[in-house]
């Protein structure tokens, strides 16, 4: 199964890509789109939305999973997040792929276990995991591919518990 | 000029198009994409941005008008609005059409000179200006085309401004 791990923006969008199969991660591809700050917000969504576009054909993901979005801090910020998001979830639906959302918290549960967990433990639990030799950056790297683990092992559990036929 | 005015939304984008020459306005087209409430949101972004992509190359606006948003009621209505109208930003920047963003106070000042105006005198004005029976339904149209006008009444007001060569 290949997962694309998506950590939502609009000056960076991270993205990670890892094969899952059998309880086994491979990583595929990782690395941000980085967009101008000087440059036209419309034209910094087609920026994105192209360098998207073409991870999702070069690497034809099954699923996509990404962070659930929350409004707790810069407003201004938070719109311009969101409008760049909508173009990550219409990329799914354009090419068929299903897409997950986790919170935060739900990510933190499924990588290190235990929902309270800091940003470097995450960081340090998802280089050890990929079997990397530091943890990639920018953090939105770091924290698209925590995304694409959180949906294996989030799946994974599904499956487990799934009754066998 | 052609001008596009656009009412974002996720259940009902609102769109209106006039040609706006000389001071007079005519109405070219106008009406709403509507998605439906129980399929999934990615499907709804694609349905938006389809209808959407086909109104530009059909009526290749020379300007967008869309207004700017705010955060002041449902925060979860909110991000969907806000990742909804992440597309019509793209859109523009993929057909090369400037946009223009307005206040909801800045479009009633245009229309109605005062930006205390309430709903109905901006439909009514809506109406009056285009010469039209009624005012459309649903109201995302009516506030759609009042967009357009905002755009039409400030760059001519900032044209009758410009010095002459």
């Amino acid at each position: 199964m290949k997962i694309l791990g998506i950590d939502p923006g609009y000056a960076i969008v991270g993205y990670g890509l890892l094969d899952y199969n059998r309880n086994r991660f491979t990583v595929l591809s990782y690395g941000s789109i980085i967009t101008k700050a000087g440059d036209d917000f419309s034209q910094r969504l087609k920026v994105i939305y192209d360098d998207y576009t073409e991870i999702l054909e070069t690497y034809k993901p099954d699923v996509i999973s990404i962070e659930k979005l929350f409004f707790s801090r810069n407003v201004t910020t938070a719109i311009d997040v969101a409008q760049a998001r909508g173009l990550i979830l219409l990329g799914a639906a354009q090419h068929n792929i299903p897409i997950y959302e986790y919170t935060p918290m739900q990510a933190k549960q499924a990588l290190v276990g235990y929902g309270g967990a800091d940003k470097h433990q995450m960081q340090e639990m998802t280089r050890q995991i990929l079997h990397l030799k530091s943890v990639p950056k920018p953090d939105d790297t770091a924290d698209a591919l925590a995304m694409a683990i959180c949906h294996a092992h989030v799946s994974g559990s599904l499956m487990r518990f799934m009754p066998k036929r």
